[in-house]
């Protein structure tokens, strides 16, 4: 059984996502940011990063979503998330999920999360006036150069998770029941 | 045949050691961010996001290193740099890739980066203030909870690329002869 550590309106909703689409046996364990839960004693034994997601599996703990993501598809390949049996279309999807994570990820946490990188308040209001053409530029990018069809593979390739799960890409993720059902089952 | 687009003192010497040890075939393509060339349009064609690596394949072009090292591991599997038939060890593998260039790399960044998420000359000073506190407690938790022996992974698996690579963790990265030899190639 795994277990996923999640938190409402963030970036773990990708592998709860991904959980779902493989039919996946898996158990949700909400960690709550309004208490800071994620810097509690208990949350840092299972993610010493003091962040979300991380996914407990019966061989140990697994943090960092693009990680878990492959560990979903490579686990559970009757579900196809991924190809798994080609390097060069596997590498193009983990392309994808790093640069979410590197770069449209920390573009946008740059509206809250600039105490990470700096020291001032007044940073931290630059930081966030910089966050729309920052993060506009990246989807830009995805948008005009990283999509193919309606994934960021090729249309008859095995449904690219990502893409429809990390951030929200419009109707991509919008028209997917099984989106509704993770977003209703994460409150 | 494989072409790496690489810059010297980037994270493109990850990729670079990762060919190096595979004994893949493959050329270097210098790009000068002395003169921009990383913007340039030849440039952009290859790489749209305007940095390195970049690697040109016969099936296309690939970005990111955590998606690149993922891709040398599978396409020279001889080579055992990644534990290939194990999910749950691949992740831990692609987890700590992830976290380099997520976290540490983006941490780092924040040095003489600082205009990808800011605009005022005060908050790249204030974040380059920041940054020996960011990446030293990244660093710390690479040390004290990521390390398993020598690498990432426990001592009898494949070895791992990316602690040896990516970022230089003292001896790891000094005693081994192909990284010299890596560094001598790129200049």
């Amino acid at each position: 059984m795994l277990t996923l550590y999640y938190a409402v309106n963030t970036c773990s909703l990708a592998t709860h996502i991904a959980l779902e689409d493989a039919r996946a046996p898996y158990k949700l364990h909400a960690v709550d940011f309004a208490k800071s839960e994620q810097q509690s004693p208990d949350y840092l034994k299972i993610n010493p990063k003091g962040r979300v997601p991380a996914l407990v599996t019966p061989r140990g703990i697994l943090t960092e979503t693009p990680a878990m993501l492959a560990f979903v598809a490579q686990s559970f390949p009757e579900a196809m998330l991924a190809p798994l049996n080609n390097a060069f279309e596997f590498a193009e999807l983990q392309s994808f999920t790093s640069y979410l994570c590197s770069t449209v990820h920390v573009a946008h946490a740059h509206r809250v999360r600039g105490y990470r990188w700096a020291y001032e308040a007044t940073s931290f209001a630059d930081m966030q006036r910089k966050v729309p053409e920052a993060v506009g530029a990246c989807f830009d990018l995805i948008e005009t150069r990283m999509l193919k069809g309606p994934t960021t593979l090729k249309p008859k390739s095995p449904r690219s998770v990502p893409v429809s799960a990390l951030h929200p890409l419009g109707r991509l993720i919008q028209e997917r029941p099984v989106v509704d059902s993770a977003c209703n089952a994460s409150g």
